[in-house]
């Protein structure tokens, strides 16, 4: 059988999350960026992924990553241990607290895209340095379409580099807190107003529960956030929904604002089952026709006809 | 010329604000939730006022009703001074503190019905005492449709009245917090399956600046927050949100799952016109048409097609 030609690339952190919710603890679960963004693009295309792990890295969770469909040839696995991250919930399931961040391998992670990579036509940049981002946009042939996602950190420590980055991509993803810092301003209309003079397309503000709003010069889109009955694991959301977006739109036939919002409601859709369960538990289990339920709900939900 | 009868009957309070935002500070503001609630159901139906003012209340203000075409039957006018309200907004232009709270006149509040207003067929019962609420209930003649609105204090301190009141209405209108802290579930569909248990057909979960959650038998509805360029304050955006929705259903033909639905985008629309401007500032220089170009706008913002 021929293998498909991977059409989306994502690349990112891959981790060993350690998480305690108020109600469970879990150890070294498989986690990072990449990981929730790779699962979630792999039920609507066919997707690679660029990544460091460590040799203490279990190949239960290669396994997984084959499951879900995932090219793997960007995956460096090297000598030492793999990044680790372990976090608390507070009550509200939103609120966060980094109980540690050991690097480890990621602390030499330099994004190399194995040669069939480097003409996908969509690219996810993760939350990553800035730097390496621009390595990987170096490296990629007139992408159709590319989003970056950022945070904080990079605002704070790299934002030079990270202009560099917003300049020369197709949308910029962040959330709410992220683009007030980036933007100095306060309201979400005049942050995303200025994102877009500095070159994307398209700016998603992520807005956890409450969804997310897609700002371009054909207007406003309002994502809404699929309401389910429990929340277990908030960890991954935003990532499986830019992936699942991603993937999403690179399953369509051709990008415009009308495949952009609706990949958005795939994306939206995606992550509300990632949080069901803790890492990717929940979408392991998850089908193509589970997913478009869901949509058909989130529809009806947001339809006042 | 023939006066309209009364088809929407607004319970509340009626104070002069005194409001500080990061930018500016203004003084003995019209305001009160029956002020807002009023002036934007008005847009859609003839409202009568029932609520108590002091003589200090200043004529221009009466004015500003009747301009807005409120009925001021039940508004009762007493000796003493009209309760005034100050608070100061942080520079997020949500949280806000109370700097103080002088009842006055509303401390002997007792809301009585004009005759004329006792057969109105929508009555939205605002944020007061609960047994006051309740008396309101009493004088009403099988009304098609009514909401409560309530807050933290009385689900603290007068649970007992507050759920006979939540038994005998249609819609129960409370903020997230407020929903958690009434049923003590965190998570919102469970929050809001509890309540509709009670008795009401419909629960309106308030998320601020993120819009709103409907509940029903029939499903969820996903209220949108019209996005504003820029948040002048926020006091009585939730009033107006009500008031707007309760106009607008009163204005529509027949009570169902979608002119509720319909009507909510209007509530919505109303309260981002009215944190344009102090008080009730914004809502004086706003036609329906301006309100139905919002309407407009807000339902292409939230169709992916």
């Amino acid at each position: 059988m021929k293998k498909r030609p991977v059409r989306l690339v994502i690349v990112g952190s891959l981790a060993l999350d350690s998480v305690e919710t108020p109600f469970e603890k879990k150890r070294d679960l498989l986690g990072g960026s990449v990981s929730y963004a790779c699962a979630a693009a792999s039920f609507f295309t066919k997707t690679g992924m660029v990544a460091i792990a460590g040799q203490d890295f279990p190949s239960a969770y290669l396994d997984a990553y084959r499951k879900f469909g995932i090219d793997l040839a960007g995956l460096n696995v090297v000598r030492g241990r793999t990044f680790r991250w372990s976090g608390v919930y507070e009550t509200n399931m939103i609120d966060r607290r980094t109980l540690s961040t050991d690097l480890n391998v990621f602390a030499s992670f330099s994004p190399e895209l194995p040669a069939a990579y480097r003409s996908a036509p969509f690219v996810l940049l993760g939350n990553i340095a800035p730097a390496l981002q621009m390595h990987v946009l170096e490296q990629v042939k007139k992408p159709r379409f590319v989003i970056a996602d950022t945070m904080d950190l990079w605002i704070n420590t790299a934002k030079k580099q990270l202009m560099q980055v917003i300049s020369g991509v197709d949308m910029l993803m962040l959330n709410d807190g992220e683009a007030r810092l980036l933007t100095g301003e306060y309201n979400l209309r005049r942050c995303a107003a200025r994102i877009l003079d500095w070159g994307p397309a398209y700016v998603v503000v992520k807005k956890g529960e409450h969804g997310a709003l897609l700002f371009s010069r054909k207007g406003i889109f309002i994502v809404p956030a699929y309401p389910v009955d429990e929340v277990c694991d908030p960890t991954g959301a935003g990532d499986s929904f830019a992936g699942g977006f991603l993937g999403a739109l690179a399953g369509s036939t051709v990008v415009n604002e009308r495949t952009v919002r609706e990949s958005l409601l795939y994306g939206s859709v995606v992550a509300s089952f990632t949080v069901e369960d803790f890492s990717l538990n929940r979408l392991m289990k998850v089908s193509r026709s589970d997913i478009r339920k869901r949509i058909t709900g989130l529809k009806k939900m947001t339809s006042a006809s």
